[in-house]
């Protein structure tokens, strides 16, 4: 089912080579300004093309609106937004199942009637729309004073930002590629969001993260570093912190005069019991080498049973790491903002000029 | 939401020192006959007071099933089952917030009015509805030829199964406790279950998997260590098996005549795209030590908001790794099972006397 | 799939001749003290055996609560409530179909599986729990300023109360059965509930009656009758009302300072585009007649397929529709509970004593 | 929520005046044939402007498929239509809430920022993506032997098709408007569809029904008829009917060599305890007048909250009755073949070219 979402709903669609994809975003509050220069910037940090570390096919991925936003405001309705697809050349792919793809499970489940075309519908082109939906729902955060900042924390063999493009461009040259890992936080996050079991914010954000191509591994805080540790060192103890009420700013959730409750330490990523308790969310993503590499591969052709030698050729990211940054953002924005809606935080509509005559 | 599944529902509900702890199962195909004492097995794998690396709570965990099962074969509608709470000791727990533990989110969440006692409904005590519906899944999956098994790769320091007791011995006699890694692997397990995107079988299991107190950590075949990997090591190459029809076998799925494809190694976990191939499911699981330590350590007291000392008392798990090994069987079945009946694989009812009279 | 609602999640379980129906209710708001007085009376009022209208089935219909109330308030967990079965006779049942009811069907569905005793999940019994979240629901309603009253309005072939006893003891005295109508009013809603299209209150509230057994028609307002009318007739005019802010009262929700929207009259039952206006809601609700009757009837006995002529002995209803009057007043609560909670009213933690000190 | 159900997942987007509106279709058998001929004939009959009892508003309502369809099948994702909006003229609108539609409904639930140009998300313009959706249900369902007409049977005061254009015409030489009563039938329907409570077909499809703008009434069946009925009337009794195996025909569900169990009457409209007993399933739904009508009417600016007098001048059906036909159909399409799929009927792949090779 592609849908997503408890009070946040998400449906997305397209197919690499088909003439769009998009998504209808539902349950987004009305009267949230949208900024659509801010929203592009995001799109162009996933879009492909910037640089030789990613694929050579150039998409200006402009976001086209069609629904749920008017004068710039969100409306309550659903909002949907699409990006066609310009630069495709369907010609690269031919009926041999490439290794690492979902060549084989798209025909196991589809039976020879999906669109096959550059991966069709499980395409990594499929991120576009839920960059933007991301982007949306960052917005929504950012007013509620949280935000979200990823970055690539292993790329191969190294963990040291200098070396990384150096790995990637390596791997290109032994026209191979390379898998590595992203790092997402969110600071600002109000304690109580998420639910005890099946709707723990690591549920709803892991069951989101774990939809994006590529992704085969998900940890919360430190994670299976946790699984070495013992309890005395994995807990975070507590103390009480100062807080200041500050003239005009908002009052700090779960503070009493003179203190707020916090951890000392963060092994736990911000989240017990599957609900957040105030302090930094933290989440790591490892990601699978791109599996289209140049070299010559030992595969099966479906349509004769036969095995085969198969070199993909095609425009292929070397190393999908660096645009997978922002899709992470985006995935732990829309899970945040589902939990905050599902909370009551900033559910309800925003002030605006209109809304004062009669409400 | 403490609603679980697409076609497979589960709602599961109960506190720890309240009256029960149960589960609703709904989307059971009809006619599936239940071995309860298979079942029984499973849960005294999960059940507490076995042996001295465990809390000396006992509890017989006998399931009572309220409804969906009707002489000895679930009939099509909801099963209900509970498990009573008996061997409860409430006066063990007081105000002060315990270090990794959901007392204080629970707090900023449900303001005062949970019930805290023994965990409430955070309690890994919910896992025993979940071990319950895992044993029922597991045999509607067996009867699929899918086979589910978990055991534990690392407890704290170590990953060798001889040391592991004495790991866990030796937590204990520190006063604390120690975490560890659970795998799971899944055989038999028809291809093309799951969907791309948002209910990719990661996605779905995962999900599920979070939801089980003290996961952290969730990785699909080689997880991680992927990011490491170039893609000419991480690719499964495919190959051509032979397959013979035995007279009397289930014709293989995906196969035809003389052949069926398969992966030569299996970095991917059985799953691409989101999709089953038909190899093995492996699954990883990262579960953090237990917070209950009898060390004392640094916290607030919530109804003074005045920096404490705490010292857990109460009975405790040094470990929960070896009780979480049929909790992860159970989640892997459960999420397996609803992907079947999504994908109609084992939805139809089963044959039954009653049903050749007039069907 | 058994689960019902949103944000408030419904699922329900058990059959007639069971150990025990139930239901699970997800999303309560934590601290709402529960008035079990109150909630066992409106059990009364479905209960079997309370007069020579009615089947002479006696049950208690006395509720156990298993999980998510604390000290007398709910917690915010899921709530389970059972009722058990006492008084079953189940040799009243054989193999031969009776009209009207779902043995047919039942045999389609589940292949010979179902528990068939006492017409089995399919029971009228399975509102009693219905009613007992009914009753939880109007609780945390009246708090909201909301009241709901349902009554009969036909019974057969009279619209006078006074002659409606006389109705159903006339079709029993014939070994027959009398369908009839219940309305149902809710008053003091907030404006803005429900959503356009899918979720409208309409459809929330429809999908929610139409569950309950025997209901075959819904509608809303004048209803039917509208489409008989012309569009002048036909549309509620608006009006400005003066508004007395009374010191100590909530404000009126869309209201301003001297003045609220109201509609002069309410051909539309309180919904516009799927969305409460703040006048009240009005529902209808026909129900057919019991189906099992004294009187011989044709039908078939589906072990041999051979026709056969039934006698329906066992203890009926000659018209449950006194019986469904709570019931629907139930359904419509649960309905308005749940858009409340989606639109966020009444969705936050109720005040209580502990919530003073650290939050 | 827009989204709308189990195993068909339907998110429907878009305004009067924006640039478009849509629908999303997840949960698609792959290899579905499309025939848009046909599926354009369907928008046809819902546009407006064909006739002088219909808005004089012209659009093509040419659909733009932008995903899920290869080579004129389905290809098993999620299948994204859009209908452009061309006709648009918003100066027709003003800030004076007009009586009978949702102006007013929308200000409090979006506070002012609702799109309210046309109606913008209330529109009765959804209906066409809704159309589209439901055409392509239709033609899975005639493959397996459904088919779903539907009619007037009443316009305002008159139940004689002969009558029913002059009665529209009358309303509008006043400046009025009608309302009316649309039967849909669908024969072939499979016995054993939808489940007991609360996914019951009833409740299917009267969610979706009841989300059409302007219906406030269905029923199933004889209805609300049922209300004043003996169980003796009631009651459908049963026969066993011969059933000749043809050669080369499927076999009819639900039967034996030599027989198959029917019902004498249809009264409970092919539906019993929720489910389809293979009988026609028969729903009326009841469609209020236009809202919209030339006469001056009371109301109310919420700009200044003054009471104020309204003439709708702008484009408007005098009746929408023959136009919701094709709508209704598709939400009984819809309904049917969701519950088709939770079934496990014609949820398979259809047969294909390339599904033999190696499938």
């Amino acid at each position: 089912m592609n849908t997503w979402g408890n009070k946040l709903k998400l449906s997305i669609f397209g197919e690499s080579h088909g003439p769009a994809v998009g998504i209808v975003i539902d349950g987004l509050p009305p009267g949230g300004p949208l900024d659509m220069d801010a929203v592009q910037a995001e799109m162009r940090r996933r879009a492909p093309g910037r640089d030789d570390t990613a694929t050579a096919r150039r998409e200006g991925d402009m976001v086209e609106i069609l629904s749920g936003l008017h004068d710039g405001r969100t409306t309550g309705a659903p909002l949907c937004a699409i990006v066609r697809n310009h630069d495709v050349r369907s010609g690269d792919y031919d009926a041999k199942l490439r290794p690492g793809h979902a060549d084989w499970t798209a025909l196991l489940k589809y039976k020879g009637f999906a669109d096959r075309r550059g991966g069709g519908h499980f395409s990594g082109r499929l991120t576009a729309p839920l960059v933007f939906a991301g982007a949306l729902a960052g917005q929504f955060l950012s007013r509620q004073g949280v935000r979200i900042k990823a970055r690539m924390v292993r790329v191969g063999q190294t963990e040291d930002p200098d070396l990384m493009r150096g790995e990637i461009l390596a791997a290109k040259a032994d026209g191979d590629s390379v898998g590595g890992i992203v790092e997402a936080v969110a600071t600002g996050v109000p304690g109580g969001l998420g639910d005890p079991f099946f709707a723990s914010l690591e549920s709803v954000a892991a069951s989101l993260l774990f939809s994006i191509p590529a992704v085969k591994g998900v940890e919360f805080g430190d994670g299976f570093a946790l699984a070495a540790m013992r309890g005395s060192q994995a807990n975070d103890e507590l103390c009480v912190e100062d807080v200041v009420d500050v003239e005009g700013e908002p009052h700090v959730e779960g503070s009493v005069e003179g203190g707020r409750i916090r951890a000392r330490t963060n092994h736990n990523g911000g989240i017990l019991g599957g609900i957040t308790n105030g302090e930094p969310v933290v989440v790591r993503v490892a990601i699978k080498p791109t599996p289209s590499i140049a070299r010559p591969q030992r595969s099966v052709d479906a349509s004769t049973m036969g095995e085969v030698e198969i070199t993909i050729k095609g425009r292929h990211d070397p190393c999908i790491v660096p645009r997978a940054v922002p899709v992470v953002e985006a995935a732990l924005a829309l899970s945040l903002l589902d939990c905050c809606l599902m909370a009551g935080v900033g559910a309800g509509p925003e002030a605006g000029p209109e809304a004062g005559a009669c409400l």
